[in-house]
């Protein structure tokens, strides 16, 4: 139902065809679509039914692609291979990857602002710029630096994961919690709220071990790009024992958090522990 | 009032210092302002305050500025000069031209949702981002082609002008009505809706012009670009003289469109005359 959803939405859209066939090939090109499960499984760990999340599940996969377009452009990450084809600045021009990321993210807000519940579809598009601007300002550190100099190494670490990833599974989370009836201030919220913040450091955890320990093959993208572009990441600051360790406490940490919630927040425990997993 | 919301919004920005110096040296440079002048005068030419609209005149001019600023880019236009300043990227290099423009995006719509009725917020949420992808839409058919082969060519110039230009100055004047109160179905829309495709279409044929007549230090930005790059042009299709005969008709087309509104829509009809002008 995710994927049926992307797909309609972007076919419908009244773009040049050159414009549509590039966000395709962004947005449609495979993917784990993580973000939209999250927001799935949040709507159903709060009570609520799955598919009242699937326009947040467009947005937040909007979102994730836009930032992958433009992280990839020669002047950021410089990656030619994405999902095991070339990124679509290799496949169709650096103009047209620059200018189908800004599309995507005007996509994102757009994929909202038709629910007919008005307070709900401005909840939805607060928590989804509170997202795309953390995600940004995690790239501008990561990319620019600009930390504060005095920051311990991990601490430097937690600030970058925490918004460059984090701030959109958290948003991910937080949309589908909304999607699913969940107020603001409820205990529920707050719990997929906590659940989020964790998964959201774990993955890139895992994401940096991946880069270290996988093979380019395995893992569809260019691998072994930290060490080389000398970014800072968790197996170089702490190894790579002491990383899986990290690993292990923020599963548990994310599990903990959505106990409360019981049966109804087994998808999201189950995300969890496929996150974790080394083999992801 | 519009310069000091647009101030206050950027440096209430909880982002990384050196990304808020980087929206501030895009968004802040000067510039005329003319999108925000078109929002707060359909305010003003509904019957509403003119104060009403300052959350759409800076939603407006960030979605300019960060237009500007990937434009500008190598893989783009590639300009160095913008407002007789070095471009972003020049200034501060590629990625954060990128980051910068991708948060500016994303500050467009976040700029709005805070506004206290839900069912505005949306409706100004939703003229932006039809605002917002038909400039990219636009700027795709200007750039990268993929107009239909068959249409004419003064035909193939409005549908790139209508959306490069056209469709964020129409977006900048339905807010600005819409936050003045006027239902999206009244004349007084319809009248507003009209005035903004004339003087957003006047508006590209004007500057089309300056690019052939004026010498850089009078624009500040590089001029007979046009031509140098083979993009068809007003003047180029038909001439110089005929082009601004193109310009007067326009004026008058968006005069009467709003002259139904009396007096309250001085301030727009002022603005035509001074976008129509060649001295502007």
């Amino acid at each position: 139902m995710i994927e049926k959803h992307l797909e309609d939405f972007v076919r419908g859209l009244m773009f040049p065809p050159r414009l549509v066939a590039a966000i395709e090939y962004g947005l449609l090109g495979g993917g784990k679509r993580l973000r939209p499960l999250l927001a799935w499984h949040s709507a159903r760990a709060v009570g609520g039914d799955g598919a009242s999340s699937l326009r947040a599940c467009t947005a937040v996969e909007l979102i994730h692609a836009f930032s992958l377009v433009h992280d990839d452009l020669p002047a950021m990450d410089n990656d030619d291979l994405r999902r095991g084809r070339p990124t679509l600045h290799v496949y169709d021009g650096e103009a047209m990857a620059i200018l189908a990321g800004d599309a995507m993210l005007s996509l994102g807000f757009h994929a909202l602002i038709d629910h007919p519940e008005a307070g709900l579809a401005l909840r939805l598009c607060r928590e989804l710029a509170a997202g795309t601007e953390g995600m940004i300002a995690g790239q501008v550190y990561d990319t620019l630096g600009g930390l504060p100099d005095d920051a311990p190494e991990d601490r430097r670490l937690e600030l970058i994961h925490k918004n460059k990833t984090g701030a959109l599974i958290r948003a991910s989370c937080r949309m589908g919690a909304a999607c699913g009836g969940a107020p603001d201030d409820s205990p529920a919220m707050a719990g997929v709220t906590a659940y989020a913040e964790a998964v959201g450091l774990m993955f890139q955890v895992v994401d940096d071990l991946l880069d270290v320990t996988q093979p380019r093959e395995r893992v569809g993208k260019r691998t072994n790009k930290d060490a080389t572009s000398g970014k800072v990441t968790y197996p170089s600051v702490m190894g790579i024992e002491a990383s899986w360790r990290v690993v292990k406490d923020l599963e548990r940490k994310a599990l903990g958090a959505i106990a409360p919630l019981g049966q109804a927040a087994g998808g999201l425990a189950d995300l969890a522990r496929s996150m974790a997993r080394r083999d992801r």
